[in-house]
């Protein structure tokens, strides 16, 4: 943990220096009851009194942290400065912001991104009033940028990370095909998957009551609303949506499997070509990705797809990017709507890890979503999952 | 975990009629990454679009989420109108307040209590944006008071869930007690608590790595950075700060245990003297609660007993309220120092259950410590850990 934790406090120092700012505050207290999503990438752990990680593009760091917690801040061993204080913060922050005179001093917050958004507004209002007078708070600027670059860009260990949970997820799908059969319920497969995690010694990647999502026929509400008592039978579309979270890193795949009804050989055509589209969607889109594009030009692809084949517009975006969590934030492969605010205007860049998960629904036959996770690289983008390309029927 | 949600945001519904404000609107999105603390108490699970929980003097109660988790609220049972959305929830939350037109809308932030202190800066102003025109934006106020009354009185089904986690974690100190040694490590000993925690099936209250805290005589480092590898010696104060979650809710104890040196039948005057200090501490400031006092006299007459007996002033308040986490917010037992802020002159109601921990150092033996975990009724207070007074000595 503490050297992911170094990886990452020097990446946010280099991208400080790309984009030209001074300083970075992340200010929290109590990260039990109100975390801050970039606490685990800069410090690995929680924090009980008004706490302040200050990051700076000259490479110095400091961690203003409660006396009982300075013996922690230091053994991480990722800041060359712990500063322990007693009964108020406040004079240390002002210590060391008046040593840096920085321009500028990003803070958490973001309309945008929920992962750069850790600040909450009572804490914003306590540091501006601990800043009053000071001059500082005239430089607060969002970190909106600078916490998307830190964590979109995963570093090797993490791409790593990534990949295995990935390996694990394809496993447990694979045994969960082998163990499924008609007059099982949504519960009994999603039951059994929840033992495969605990065999594999791994936590869900999202709530366990709707990972895995299983979605069999046509009436089964597709969503996050968890497994049903509905019964896998003949001429159902199963659909799976499911990740693992395996040392802290996820992973996010949705497949398909169809059962043939009586007298049916292969899937009808309604299903088989509804499943082509999504692959070519999916296959399209991961190919025409290059860094520097917007994620609103990936999206555009898939959904053009699926529309243009004649299917309603599935409401929800391609793709997200994948991490620590399942929705990792930041940059979207998706559409401009005003809920993912200017998130799909984000460049796309080489390190990033997203999802591409089309979908569409099959009238009588239930819903068809496909989702691989791939990863952005120079020139383009490569697949860390193998992409589900034929129709398992049964 | 239903019926435990209805409780709540009937209990809101009450809390909003005595404090005479209208509206109450909890706004949040993609809890996983950022949570809000209340969100356990009202809804009971995670939020993924931009969503909003509203709860009404009038009783009415309205969940504004994305279509895909609409069910999942349906289900809840705990909100009268369940309203879903595609693109955007700004129309689906105007139309509402319109309806409501409140006179005053609290919303989740507090300088003072992390638990009252949701609402993100970023989304605080994307609902400014939001709202802008339609003059809500003047009715705004903090939710502080009523999500500290709400989260502080107790319903009877959660005090007997402390109670239950108190029971376990007195059974885990028993066992614990009987499996020390002399010549084990502070680590050796929580390896066997964790153990002890799998055995009962229930998680640490906090962290796990300092989840319990084991301080082996004078050279161990008392604060939040987890057992080292020293050894339990003769002549040691052994100290404990541990706590379990269980079902949801927490317990917070500190135990400590003396080792006789060679020659000793019965502990030194110095750890005897500060022992019997820190029971007459607790015993007294837990005699002197009465419902309408504030924090900050309790603390005081805890640190009064400590402090007119000679030792110095510990830097921590004497409790703080305990329930789904084991620093619950709200009201404190606590100095009025910058760092807790208002907190210390809330007042002390029916339902709240506080630890009270007040300690000292022993130069050359280590740290003595106790914390019992207490519950305020009508006309006074009860505890509801058995309070430990005599000094455990082998």
């Amino acid at each position: 943990m503490h050297t992911l934790v170094q990886e990452k406090v020097n990446q946010a120092v280099q991208i400080l220096r790309e984009t030209e700012i001074d300083a970075w505050l992340t200010f929290v207290r109590e990260t039990t009851a109100v975390g801050d999503p970039v606490l685990p990438l800069i410090y690995g752990q929680d924090l009980t009194w008004n706490s302040a990680l200050i990051i700076t593009r000259t490479g110095s760091t400091y961690a203003i942290v409660g006396r009982f917690e300075a013996e922690t801040a230091r053994r991480l061993n990722a800041y060359s400065q712990v500063i322990p204080y007693d009964k108020s913060m406040a004079p240390e922050l002002i210590n060391v912001l008046s040593a840096l005179n920085p321009g500028q001093i990003a803070i958490n917050y973001s309309l945008n991104d929920v992962h750069a958004d850790g600040l909450s507004y009572g804490m914003y209002q306590l540091l501006l009033s601990y800043l009053a007078g000071t001059g500082y708070n005239d430089r607060l600027i969002s970190a909106e940028a600078l916490i998307a670059a830190l964590r979109g860009r995963k570093t090797a260990s993490e791409i790593n990370l990534i990949r295995a949970a990935v390996n694990t997820t394809q496993l447990i799908f694979e045994h969960t095909f082998s163990f499924m059969r008609p007059g099982m319920t949504e519960i009994d497969v999603a039951e059994f998957m929840h033992s495969q995690l605990a065999r594999f010694g791994v936590n869900p990647a999202w709530h366990i009551d709707h990972c895995p999502a299983v979605n069999t026929g046509p009436n089964s509400p597709v969503g996050h609303s968890g497994p049903t008592a509905l019964k896998i039978e003949p001429g159902h579309i199963v659909h799976f949506d499911f990740g693992v979270k395996q040392n802290n890193y996820c992973s996010d795949i949705q497949r398909v499997v169809y059962y043939l009804n009586h007298g049916e050989s292969h899937p009808p055509a309604a299903v088989q070509h509804g499943f082509d589209v999504i692959v070519q969607a999916i296959q399209q889109a991961v190919a025409s990705i290059r860094p520097g594009m917007q994620g609103k030009e990936v999206d555009s692809i898939a959904r053009g797809i699926v529309t243009s084949a004649g299917y309603p517009e599935y409401l929800y975006a391609t793709g997200h990017q994948l991490g620590r969590t399942a929705h990792d934030g930041a940059g979207l492969l998706g559409p401009v709507w005003e809920r993912y605010g200017d998130t799909p205007n984000y460049r796309i860049e080489p390190g990033q890890v997203y999802t591409v998960e089309p979908g569409i629904a099959i009238p009588g036959y239930g819903y068809l979503g496909l989702e691989e996770d791939i990863l952005v690289v120079e020139d383009g983008a490569v697949f860390l999952s193998n992409p589900q390309t034929e129709l398992i029927f049964r």
